[in-house]
């Protein structure tokens, strides 16, 4: 039994992870201030699966599993809040999802790019060092992002690389070229991270995660104690938001030519690894990378993979390149290594194909949800700056 | 004739760069907070030479030399403000000293962390916005330090270097091991500067900068112009709170065994290159690194500079080693790149051993004001937390 403190506690991840880990018998509490809520509705968007509010969330996990969870409402930001929850809870491990997680959000403008590195980079901070003051001992699971790598033309190892160079070899921090300000903002907790386990001995595992996607995890035993499901171009990540383009009709729109690859893992697997990273702490003064992925893919593959799934269940829906609104390279070498995890015990639950049929599936009965916010879906926040108003591949077969 | 707005004009190296850049002809403006100034304050510090408040400085600059100096009261956290001068002033070149500069003010405690990273990371976000919006051809030129890069077991290259990894070849940023906080949120910014650059197309010539030193430049022609020398522990660099040490009689305190190697560079060259950096823009789109220093040296063999100077004009004074407060090798190898301005003209203007008689004879005469901030000389701040009281090497033959 761990004593564990989960910062960000009502998000995507954070909701469904403390069940599991509640479920599984640790002692799970929890920190949000319920920010990616109101960012959501702030781009005029809503979560396609309609969630229950925290004290609901937890009501109804005790009827169903018989676990309690501890739910502290608040802000990371500020200390004097976060310091009482450490000494409240003393917890073994953080787990730190506390953060604004979306790059189009914060490539917005500048307020968003500001809100983005101001959330993450101090709430970050004030989580060392109320761990350095309350729990020094205590094992940080940080979430990080592939994204913070970039694409790179070498295999993307886990974190760290050994080089030569004039004649001379070190071992160094992979370096990062991430894509977005947010992607940055991952990018300086990670130095900040590795400079509190070098100088103050502190123990983190920096998880670079892939893409996210899935609807369900087997705590979801009630409609009430359902995940978040976005599908904006800000917080719907591509899989989750090309699922919701099938159910509606709407073409499934690819960022350019689609041939970006990335790293993609299922909501469910995602939880498994956090709870490997969690049961399996570094140790005292290491900070450790877990590259957190299954399989890579591009874009077009999943698009295609997508319409494939929508088809079997009857819906037609065709694939459409909008010009890309981020920069990045779209043809790129992508090759990422991920022992770490796997090393530890993690075994994928179910093939991408299989997932997609049982969101497509759940999705289908928020079809009216996501028809009502679908003027969110295509992408607005463009990298180079302006704010346009895309038109050129609405809905097909949609009524307002 | 460039038209130049400095950030950060009222510290050490802004106001002598100000009154070069304009006395050589340039149109010159300025931004100051003078958070300096305070800081220095709250450390119980005070400048060892007396400097005028910016009014003054502009007026006896003005009757010297000829030249007018434009100067904005304000803070570049205040975007409306930051934007209103760039609107006025349409610079052709930004050169951005605005930033809390001290690792060891940083390392204070957790407050003093994150004002530092606040500070600078947004400072210069709304620096990179604000050129974006008003004067996307401009030059920023921004100042980070050598200790960005920490002390790698290899050769230390200008920002980028090639290398091979399992077979495959690129070029990437080189891996920053910053030693503080303060120079983790200069690791960040370089970070976000690269980004805009690739991005927004931003031209910005990013200088990692050695250990400045030094009293006088040329433009310092009546003391009423003289620039800020500070040799309290945060803000005070390791040469010149060695020369103020001996001046007072005071031992010359070495951190740790004093093996420690790093880049130097006198204020009048620091000068001299910002002002190639600046009449040679990088060109659209580029992120452009120098490694801006002189020479190498241990800070022991330092303080054997000093001693030996300080001996010369009959003081006579011992070498100390302290506890090192910080978290650094002491023995490392320590080799880097620095070709890019010595290929644009920069020559050294002097040696470091006239450097330092000139020092020592313009600190003389501020004898009683260094006694009188003594107790702010020696390191309370420790890397791994505590703030102590250190007592053991007390200044000899000073009396209060």
């Amino acid at each position: 039994m761990n004593n564990i403190l989960i910062l960000g506690i009502d998000g995507y991840i954070g909701w469904p992870l403390a069940m599991h880990l509640a479920s599984i018998g640790h002692r799970v509490s929890g920190i949000d201030n319920f920010a990616r809520r109101r960012n959501v509705r702030s781009v005029g968007s809503a979560s396609a699966i309609p969630i229950a509010d925290m004290d609901e969330r937890i009501e109804v996990f005790k009827r169903q599993h018989g676990k309690n969870i501890t739910f502290y409402e608040g802000d990371i930001l500020d200390y004097e809040f976060l310091a009482d929850v450490m000494k409240k809870e003393h917890p073994r491990t953080i787990i730190h999802l506390a953060e604004q997680p979306s790059a189009p959000f914060s490539m917005i403008d500048r307020p968003h790019a500001v809100y983005t590195q101001h959330n993450n980079v101090e709430g970050t901070l004030n989580v060392l060092y109320a761990m350095k003051e309350i729990v020094p001992e205590a094992h940080l699971v940080k979430l990080g992002t592939m994204g913070e790598y970039g694409t790179p033309n070498l295999e993307i190892p886990e974190g760290f690389f050994e080089v030569e160079y004039k004649g001379r070899r070190d071992v160094l921090p992979f370096p990062r070229q991430p894509g977005s300000l947010y992607h940055l903002s991952k990018v300086h907790d990670s130095a900040n991270c590795l400079f509190a386990c070098r100088v103050w001995g502190l123990c983190i595992t920096d998880i670079m995660q892939g893409v996210v996607y899935g609807t369900r995890t087997r705590e979801i035993t009630h409609e009430r104690l359902a995940t978040r499901f976005d599908f904006d171009e800000s917080f719907g990540t591509v899989i989750n938001r090309y699922c919701a383009q099938a159910v509606i009709g709407h073409s499934l729109t690819s960022y350019g030519r689609g041939t970006q690859r990335r790293g993609f893992i299922d909501l469910v697997d995602s939880i498994q690894c956090l709870t490997i990273a969690t049961e399996n702490p570094a140790s005292k003064g290491q900070y450790r990378v877990f590259n957190q992925l299954d399989e890579v893919y591009s874009i077009m593959q999943l698009a295609r993979y997508v319409a494939d799934a929508a088809k079997k269940i009857g819906l037609d829906v065709k694939i459409d390149c909008l010009p890309n609104p981020r920069v990045e390279k779209e043809e790129h070498y992508y090759s990422v290594q991920h022992e770490h995890l796997k090393n530890l015990g993690f075994k994928p639950t179910r093939k991408i194909t299989e997932t997609l049929d049982i969101m497509l599936k759940d999705l289908l009965q928020y079809r009216q949800r996501i028809i009502e916010k679908r003027d969110a879906i295509l992408p607005k926040t463009r990298w180079m700056g302006e704010i346009v108003s895309v038109q050129p591949n609405m809905p097909t077969g949609v009524t307002a």
